[in-house]
């Protein structure tokens, strides 16, 4: 298993690296699924996520180009108009069924975090082929979560809400 | 009129500031109108661009708030997390039926431009409040062309290509 800690979280915790499994998209309906999978281990989570998020997922996994920047090359060339890079993303947070994520960026030795849905820093991450982190706790909460109704479809899509 | 010369463009042109004019929204299709229309003039001209883009204009326009960061406001939040500002976008250019277009961001005293949809550049001007221009021998062409097909409609939706 792939572990990775870092600072600013106090005291310390623990990220797991994940692949993009799966993407289901279903041209009939606005919500779509993704899969992450493990790296190195066995359990797996889908997020449910907007139609144009993840037709964008699907794009960047396949390097499609197209004629003009979409939406999330322009979030890279952002990044690397301002001279940073991408390090990693990483789902931090499950509430109320819905999930968050953050951008990890590097700037001069300096860490930046940018909150984002996971959709979008999942579209990115697969762009810029950087690594995608699901912090312990929540790969855990999604995993065991007892409920009747799977947190797994927390939307990822609040263009829909 | 509101015109604007900077550098950087050889050996000088004119931009010309523009106001978004309407936003028409049709669900039914997949390409949607948004016009800019001059600031202190009577030109006028519109640009066709995706759905989700469009949802989002609209959506900045009136201020809307999400409980998670959309795209664009992704991209808002890169910027700032890099200790940049967003000085203006600028549609900069039309070619067989396709318009271009800049972010202008400024870190630390320098310049640094961005290429984007104009969609995309004008969904993060009307979120971060920053104006919009069109170089004048943009709008000049699209003003002027004579084809019996209008350069407006020019996609600005790679996606459905």
């Amino acid at each position: 298993m792939t572990v990775y800690d870092w600072g600013s979280h106090p005291p310390e915790f623990t990220v797991i690296q994940m692949e993009l499994n799966k993407i289901i998209i279903s041209e009939n309906t606005a919500q779509q699924v993704i899969v992450l999978k493990e790296s190195a281990g066995a359990r797996a989570f889908p997020i449910v996520i907007g139609l144009s998020e993840a037709i964008a997922i699907d794009r960047n996994f396949k390097a499609q180009k197209t004629p003009r920047p979409m939406t999330h090359d322009l979030v890279e060339n952002v990044i690397k108009g301002l001279d940073a890079r991408l390090e990693r993303i990483v789902v931090t947070d499950l509430k109320d069924r819905t999930f968050y994520a953050k951008l990890i960026l590097r700037r001069n030795g300096k860490t930046v975090e940018v909150d984002s849905r996971p959709s979008d820093a999942i579209a990115v991450a697969v762009l810029m082929k950087v690594p995608i982190y699901v912090e312990e706790r929540v790969l855990d909460d999604v995993i065991s979560d007892p409920s009747p109704e799977p947190p797994d479809l927390a939307p990822d899509e609040d263009e829909e809400e």
